[in-house]
């Protein structure tokens, strides 16, 4: 087989790739390690019965799923074939599917697990995702989510903890975002004021495309979903509030005082404001009524996250949920949490050439090799500075010396040890700094020295 | 829906889990890169079409098939579904399937990104991989493997190294191992010794078995493939040869007398010893001809390492392969690689009891909670250390302390500061130690300086 190729969506990584995305995770990781979140992680494959209904109808099409072993046909009878019905016939073939976020197996993990957790239980959770969404730029089949979690918590402090976080992987990873922050509260406040709470769905998903798609077409979508003139008159100045967050504060608790959701939401978002007030952070944090992101499992506070030196969308995104495990029988835990998206961070730091320019994981000296003896002589030194914790390679093959400079070049390694008889006879060997083009005759201790 | 489930032989993994999976991962990461090897990735799912016929007809058996997206019923006819063919209808509505191993997909990058490369190619991969085998003790399907290759390069140094890693890995996980060492073209030497060239396969297979099933059912196997009586007898003393490594080869060297490749095979095993002979390893290396290991790629060195203090399969494997890359389309590309398999190294170190007790990124302190000013004071005094690289906690919720202090032991967080209104007034925190049960009241730089 000639010329192999690999699923649409899909990448390989190269090493320079991989050590450029551990650089993210890493970060990532040890920021939520500070924080007192710790690591867990679930099946690629989940059951189907699982993962089917908690993405919508659009999410359940997106479900990559995998074909039952051995005789899958078995089930199916002629009348199902003849019906041609994929969607029948898939639930018949597949049981299980690959993992599409990782938020209902967190939930999933959660009730599953509920006798060995101590609640709160602060998680978080890097794992790959898999979507059957048509890719495009930035939009793969395969992606990675950094998720953190705390679940079995109402404290705001959790809110303010996770603003924190996001503070602080921003800040480390040198990329200028804006915090934007609303309330599913004050939304649903808003729904009741205007005198359409039964919509509340129709309008947090239109609101939510406000700066997408312009204000004008938000109401013919508005109009659209039946919801009428008066109503939406009503609406129009909510969303077009200005100022500090502390004006719009008090615009707000002024048009929502008649409805005690809505203030309850404001007094949640002050309140989370209050707990930063101490912290100097160094992001700015915005409140905005038309963020919804879309997701109806939000129950309190909502985030997102823009990098503000590159066109792309949300980096970061999440909020509070207060009955992600009642979906599988678990009622009355109330959680909050965040996704990171690896992939789009990627994207920022490489169009912003913020990527360290040496990984850790580099390699530091190269032996030359010109015969046996040679090798041999490398081996024995190359030993030394690896129990030192220092990487050294030695070139493998008899070759010229220009080939094994060249392969040092492409790995940016840093030193290059030429190894020849005279060497072998002193002890020593010629050390060239690959930078400064020096070189220098030198004993191990030397070597040592002039690496470290 | 209550009760989930995951799917049988995938596994949660808890934070304790995660955190000692990544104790060996990260140990055989470091010593990976300490050799120059570097890492890369590749996707879960790869074509149908790089997978099947590269693991024998076994193999493609226990492929994860991924159903084609929409509507994946179109090119299946009646006829096809009359015919009740699983195999066939399989290959028609699934183009994808998951990854089975970490080999045929390295291949398979390797001749994709050739232009992209510098050989030689030193890379490692740690990866999960999928096999719909039956689940049993020790056998998932779903499991990681970590592997580590260089392909481009036929020098025997190579070989050294792996088992300098081999060595440096079980010695910085305390783990006794044997590491047992063949050479293929010995194997082929022998098989044309007793005349019984074309029946390479079928010997190797069988005596593979040596350990497991004993050498008379060794021969009742080798009698059923058509080996005859003779040759059987000219292969016993081969078998059960005796002796020192040198012994051996010295033997070896009298019995291969004849066979021009099998002579080979003993010379390239004496370059591997002479070049490890400076290194003084801990391990020690066993020379074992009845090591094939049943594939039928490996062209040169065998090795497979066996844990010594456990009843366990082997624990790393691997070999020479001279045309890996073939398959795809790219001839003549020599490689060697071992695979370390990191649940069966989990399972030893668990029942060895091997594992460390801390690991590093346990949460250090826990700040109680008692109302919200404690709380703000708390945020701010964990904000301090935090920046210190300090991993700290509040506890988000008011609580009684009982239940704060069993939150703090189920984390084995080991220091506690506990925030009332008296230390609030002084700018102070009483802080316990959680192992000695002493408390004292402190400054921020005193508590800096304690928990440091």
């Amino acid at each position: 087989m000639k010329n192999p190729s690999i699923p649409k969506g899909t990448r390989d990584f190269t090493s320079k790739e991989v050590s450029q995305r551990n650089f993210i995770f890493d970060t990532i990781k040890s920021i939520f390690h500070i924080f007192g979140y710790q690591q867990i992680e679930t099946p690629a494959m989940e059951n189907l019965s699982t993962l089917l209904g908690k993405y919508g109808q659009e999410g359940d099409k997106l479900l990559f799923k995998i074909l039952n072993s051995g005789n899958f046909l078995e089930n199916i009878t002629d009348d199902d074939f003849s019906q041609d019905n994929s969607l029948k016939i898939s639930n018949k073939i597949a049981e299980k599917g690959l993992r599409y976020d990782l938020t209902v197996p967190f939930a999933r993990f959660v009730v599953m697990n509920r006798d060995k957790i101590v609640f709160p239980f602060k998680r978080f959770q890097i794992q790959p995702v898999w979507r059957a969404d048509r890719p495009q730029r930035g939009r793969y089949r395969e992606f990675y989510q950094c998720d953190v979690d705390v679940i079995g918590s109402n404290s705001l402090m959790n809110e303010a903890e996770l603003i924190q976080i996001i503070d602080n992987v921003y800040k480390q990873l040198k990329i200028n975002v804006l915090i934007k922050i609303n309330n599913r509260k004050i939304l649903t406040g808003i729904a009741e004021i205007i005198g359409a709470k039964d919509k509340i769905i129709d309008i947090t998903v239109a609101i939510d495309k406000t700066e997408k798609i312009g204000i004008e077409k938000v109401i013919i979508e508005l109009l659209d979903k039946g919801i009428d003139n008066q109503s939406i008159e009503k609406l129009k100045p909510i969303l077009m509030l200005s100022g500090s967050n502390t004006e719009k504060l008090t615009s707000l608790r002024n048009i929502l005082k008649n409805s005690q959701i809505g203030l309850i939401g404001i007094e949640e978002i002050q309140t989370i404001f209050d707990y930063l007030d101490n912290l100097q952070l160094t992001t700015n944090i915005e409140l905005d009524l038309t963020l919804a992101r879309g997701l109806n499992y939000y129950t309190g506070a909502i985030f997102e996250v823009k990098a503000l030196d590159v066109e792309i969308g949300s980096v970061t995104g999440g909020g509070r949920y207060d009955n992600l495990t009642g979906i599988f029988g678990l009622e009355g835990v109330s959680g909050v949490g965040i996704s990171f998206g690896a992939d789009r961070i990627y994207d920022v730091l490489n169009q912003l050439n913020l990527f360290p320019q040496l990984s850790d994981n580099q390699t530091i000296i190269l032996f030359t090799c010109f015969g046996e003896q040679e090798q041999k002589f490398a081996l024995s030194w190359a030993d030394i500075l690896r129990k030192q914790g220092i990487s050294a390679e030695i070139f493998p093959d008899v070759a010229k010396i220009k080939k094994q400079m060249a392969y040092a070049d492409s790995k940016q390694i840093p030193f290059v040890a030429i190894v020849g008889e005279n060497e072998i006879q002193q002890d020593k060997v010629m050390l060239k700094n690959m930078r400064t083009g020096e070189q220098q005759l030198v004993t191990k201790e030397e070597m040592i020295l002039k690496i470290k």
